[in-house]
């Protein structure tokens, strides 16, 4: 049976991506054969979230596949998002915000970019981004 | 807390996007305000699986992020490649495989690369795409 199984995050450094998104998400990186190129990151009970993998593409500012990570309140958002900033990861002066965005648009050590999604927002009061 | 919410795929056509996700994954397109340009897919269960978004990006030959769907056997892997370019999906002519790879690179309809992953691969057989 075919099933979702992980999204995959390229990087130019895997030990950073793999230091920062174990930290931004609890998670835990599976020891694995080929660890320089490939690392699954797993969640506490052992089942898959991530992956990072060595990548020579280079960073796209208006991706086309993306991650969004979830948060519940706008405070919550806030805080996230400089806990994320404090662990490595970039702001992006995105270019494309609506006026009362529910989303906040960071990019990770290695510059791929992402988005923190407060899902307490209130619908109307803004749009998902238009990546 | 931050969490892990869902892959973001970036597609011109957002309903064709729809129809060929539901039904390579088996999901269900959740009723959304501003569904034209954006669905969320679920699964059965109700929890978030997987969104599509309009994006006025180019596709990417060798994306930064992907997506890697999971099979079991290398029977059932290629059972899906088929099932999967009927249901619309791409072949890639991938320039980067290894000798035996675990993996078959498609597009969706949008061009967007993914990758089909037989999880019973003999390890040390192949390795993971570099894209």
């Amino acid at each position: 049976m075919l099933r979702l199984g992980l999204p995959v995050i390229g990087v130019t450094d895997v030990p950073r991506a793999v230091a920062f998104w174990t930290a931004a998400l609890g998670l835990v990186a599976r020891a694995e054969r080929a660890s320089g190129t490939w690392r699954t990151l797993e969640h506490a009970d052992g089942s898959g979230a991530l992956a990072v993998m060595r990548s020579e593409s280079p960073v796209e500012p208006h991706p086309r596949v993306h991650l969004d990570l979830f948060t519940d309140t706008a405070e919550e958002q806030q805080a996230e998002v400089r806990r994320l900033i404090g662990l490595g990861a970039q702001a992006v002066d995105w270019d494309s915000y609506p006026a009362d965005p529910d989303f906040v648009v960071l990019a990770d050590p290695d510059g791929n970019r992402f988005c923190v999604i407060d899902l307490g927002h209130t619908p109307g009061d803004g749009d998902r981004p238009e990546l």
